[in-house]
């Protein structure tokens, strides 16, 4: 490639594997049909049935979790569905795209993509349209860094007998999300974000409601792609697969759940968020703005950070390359010109990552000519670190 | 696992994967929007067009074949359109449940499941159907091991102007089979047979005709995992991907074409042929018989062999798994019960493996208290090998 | 390279690695003064004491067991021992040579390489030189095939109080023969052979007796890449390495040992036991001659097959390579032109390699003119795999 | 392990390997006897050969450089032979004890451990005792950080008719230095430290007038692991391996090797020089001091800090890795306690690695209650970077 590969990746998403997971992904490729691999395959469905604190089956689909989700929308929404969907971000509004398609109708609360949903407005929500029937919410919602109380939503949306749908993509793994204690009856994510995994499949906890509420929908795909029914016996190994799963990806997520489930699920959220601080102090000590609008619904997944008037995200994002070989993510749609974001997932949550952020960033600044304070943004992130340590 | 993993298997897909591919798999996961990445994955897409000795890029879907065949009817197949389905097996009459999705109306030429459709029948239909604008046909039906003469079938469809879509899943990179030789429109393949690749992506030569025919499509689905649309431009540096392609896939996929394209396909498809040669004198000097109606349409990439009367399928792989370690495929669908599949495909399309295959197979129906003569059917077996290798 | 790899290697050694060995070969490189590397090395140790099933903790050398025997002569015999080395063989007599260069006095008992050393020689030689101080035996001698009988002669050695050392390089790990119950003061081994891993370590059992023995040794080598010493306790967590460990090899031994304990030792050395027995039936039923004098003393990790009359052995090799991809070894030194073996060691000690070792050998034959019948090779391994089986 | 794996380490060897050597080290174990195995073997040899820059074939030892250099002592050194043994740290001292063993007469320039040899010492040697006929020297002292003027050295000692051993083990790859320019008979390196590989390999270049020597030498041992002669012209595909070489050792080499061709050396050293020197502008500016007594004698793949008065190196070490996942290298033998040594070497030669080093230098130090201003440190150290990359 002409280009040299980066030293440092701290992305959005897809991140960094573990080596672990890059050995499990070398594995050799097992037979579908044959016992031991479905053996296998059970077995790591179990375990991510464990590591999603679920009480029913997980549900794998072979493929990365944006088309998951629409196969979710298209599978759970019937045609007499009253949707109400969560717009905070650019993936939850694009949700609703999805959703238009199948639904009866669509309900929509946006609020300014550096906010988060108040549970109020879904309270009210019901109140004037007591005929919702599946509300869908983006927990953190990547393009902008900012997560949505979902656990606050989820009581409300069960109380009003509806189905709840929660993309946990990016946050699932990296903090304490789950499906039952958040209410979702359909809670999707995957093993290419905290999980430090590859990004080429889906993982979905999905309960006895949601099933019910698919098998009830007349639209529901079948023998598609597309159709989560398909997939709801597939773990048992009496059961054929709809289609060949991706073996080489079923090793990865092998891989990478048995290094979470090792480590410890709280150890690995308190380093998410450790390094999160960290590297949210350095920022701020640099006179950076988050995007976010308050610090408390910033994800400890990501930092998303204010492109600073006059300068355009793509030149500080080459700048942190040329200079120290550091990646981040730029915005997506909306939000595209007007962050960078300092992937913490995985591999990258750990606090020395937060300051090889700061400094790329800040070095990044000032290579453009802004006068910015590395020493400063460093000291503070190394300040976070040392307290919590101590 | 309570089973041991297998010694060698022999099935029909997935496959072993060869070692450089499962170094490959084990790579760093890139960053998609990263440069190095896009660099590396427009490399890659290059590389497969050559290897598809195509005109057009590459189009790889993030998904394994199944998938990508429903996706391409969803994407090709409009409601005007009338669908000329060519069914000689399982696969070739599944087909034609996608096609009836999405066409006016779904013409079908059915054969036994151990023949061919023969060109004339093809061309017969035209006269009665001149309407007829789609054709789907697959060229190795897996489940019967047999192949169907894509190549007489492809002028009589361009001379009709209509469009060919063409399964080559399993045929593909095991002989000499390609898109535009065989005037396919829209050729599907993937890695994960005859490349000795995992099984986790779609590849496909598209050509203008068939774009043309898709952006004309009103029904052709966009910002879905069904599209074609969406990545037709994903190989370029400057396009970003419609959603996060399986970057563990991609890294696979490389390191199976760079195999296939550094042995040379010839010398590929000629050991692959040897071997189905081989393993077949061995098969029938044991008194067995071939599935195919004629040797001539029975694959160099998979031998079906007849279920001896009295004897279950399953009973047969059971023996030759626990007595040798050997794994073969039973049939799927129709042919389940019928037939067993040994499967010459990438790493074990090598000669020696037709002893295995004759060795395995001959001893278990020896288990079950079948006369059967091993020693004939290896000395069958070698004498092809011995002769093509003097 | 100008030459294909081989498909199937059946060789003496090295042999292909299982791929979890080759998965754990590309672990991380920890760093050997690191804390987490020495927990590591110690846990390694153990499991490799416990796979000995020795009572003192496994030595860990850290290249091949050539070497490692030149270090354990160095280390082991001082300038008053009177050697008795055993020559039933190439590595049997080559031992003497190192020996000399260290001993007082080298006695030797030689019997023909195809034969073994017979346990009345050992007792008498004692009752001649009662000053016998160190007595060196090789378990397997690789290029003859051949095994002594190391249990018996080991009572002998150690009734008369001399030390024992036991070269077990290529029998341990595909048979019943550990250190202690040999009666073995020093046992050489290594993970590149019936370990199935790579070949760059050297692993030994070494009690208490020989220690001793060393430390009184004048010339023992310290701060030498000959010395046992340096290394004694080398496994412990408070002790530097003498010099910096194949960091690399030892993750692949870890792999290696972890597969060993994991199938279970007794289920390793009866599928070594039954493929060389398989081997063993087709080779005679194709007329062929086994090297060993006795099948009883024929080794169950390797069949050495005598060069029939008129025939090269280079000759049969290169036809097995050319026609089969399989390759087998030749003799070395003395037995080198006389005989071919055929190795049955870690991944390839399946009875359906017998089959495939059966074939080439035989087919190589045929295409150099004999009249082999293959068939009746295949046949008679096929019937001891089946009667095992059963 | 109870202890976590270090999150970056920045040790003096053995270094983190780079990924493609990690999968490099997966490689099926080829088998030594086979003639693709020879092919290879000889493609790295003359690889290896090239990045030496030597005009005679390289020589690869099967095991890692200490007793790599101490067979070159037992090879070279005769028993007429004077020795002029140049000491400027501990490794360049510890080959005098190997020298001895073997010399007539051993002669030392010894300076303090911070220092560098003085070519006109060596000069002044020679005037003094013209029968020095072997002089050897360490390029870079690992254990003081600190390098000899090698070149300058090498041609006085090549004046004089005498031969030089170097051992750049530790400079080589990353920084120009090679065997012919630098006049050195026997130049010894390795591949687990510049070049990013495992540590388990030597790589000597060796000229003919040292071979010439090692054969007149009638003490140079052979059928030894100490003979250098017995590995001459091992790299030939027709003579046999003297013994079996570490083959999964040889396919990591190949890796490094490639990856270090495909840089460019030029590229690769001057990351290395500009890593350690934002390294020590860092290190400096917060106030703390270099070992070395020069900075032009700091060698740019590791920097030595010299502990501060009250500190133990153990705890700065500790809190290092406590706080940040931080590993470094303690002293040796007379330099351990005194400072501590950050490596620059193969993957973490990389700028933003000198971040991480004074950073987590840094804040180990305030854990320790030091008042240190890490800020100050991180914005030196990027000033060097920025201005470098501007």
């Amino acid at each position: 490639m002409a280009t040299k590969e980066p030293i440092i990746t701290l992305s959005a998403g897809p991140v960094a594997a573990y080596p672990a997971v890059m050995r499990a992904l070398s594995r050799p490729i097992g037979y579908d049909y044959d016992r031991h691999f479905l053996e296998f395959y059970e077995a790591v469905n179990r375990k991510v049935t464990q590591a999603l604190r679920s009480s029913s089956p997980a549900l794998i689909l072979h493929f990365e979790p944006a088309p998951g989700l629409e196969a979710a929308a298209a599978s759970l929404i019937g045609p007499d569905d009253v949707v109400l969907n969560l717009a905070s971000g650019v993936y939850g509004k694009g949700f609703g795209y999805w959703s238009a398609r199948y639904n009866k109708e669509l309900v929509e609360i946006e609020v300014p993509y550096n906010e988060a949903i108040d549970p109020a407005q879904v309270e009210a929500a019901f109140k004037k349209r007591p005929d919702i029937k599946v509300v869908s919410v983006v927990h953190h919602d990547t393009p902008s860094g900012t997560m949505n109380p979902v656990k606050e939503i989820g009581q409300i949306v069960r109380k009003h007998n509806a189905l709840m749908l929660v993309d946990a993509v990016s946050s699932w793994g990296g903090m304490d999300i789950h499906p039952e204690e958040s209410c979702a009856d359909i809670f999707v994510t995957g093993p290419g974000k905290c999980l430090g995994g590859a990004p080429g499949l889906t993982i979905m906890a999905v309960n006895d409601r949601a099933w019910k509420h698919m098998e009830a929908n007349p639209k529901a795909p079948r023998a598609s792609v597309l159709s989560l029914l398909d997939w709801k016996d597939a773990w048992r190994q009496d059961k054929p697969f709809p289609f060949t799963p991706s073996v080489a990806e079923v090793n990865g997520l092998d891989g990478a759940i048995d290094l979470y489930l090792a480590e410890g699920p709280e150890t690995v959220w308190k380093r998410h968020a450790l390094t999160a601080k960290a590297c949210r102090a350095g920022i701020k000590a640099m006179g950076l703005s988050l995007w976010a609008a308050r610090e408390e619904i910033a994800s400890p997944t990501c930092t998303a950070v204010r492109v600073p008037d006059g300068l355009k995200d793509d030149d500080i994002l080459a700048a942190a390359r040329s200079l120290y070989g550091v990646v981040f993510s730029s915005g997506r749609g909306e939000t595209k010109g007007k962050l960078i974001r300092i992937g913490h997932m995985g591999l990258v949550a750990e606090p020395i990552y937060a300051v090889v952020a700061v400094t790329a960033f800040g070095g990044a600044l000032k290579k453009l000519g802004r006068k910015v304070d590395v020493g400063a943004g460093v000291t503070a992130a190394t300040a976070v670190i040392d307290q919590a340590r101590a």
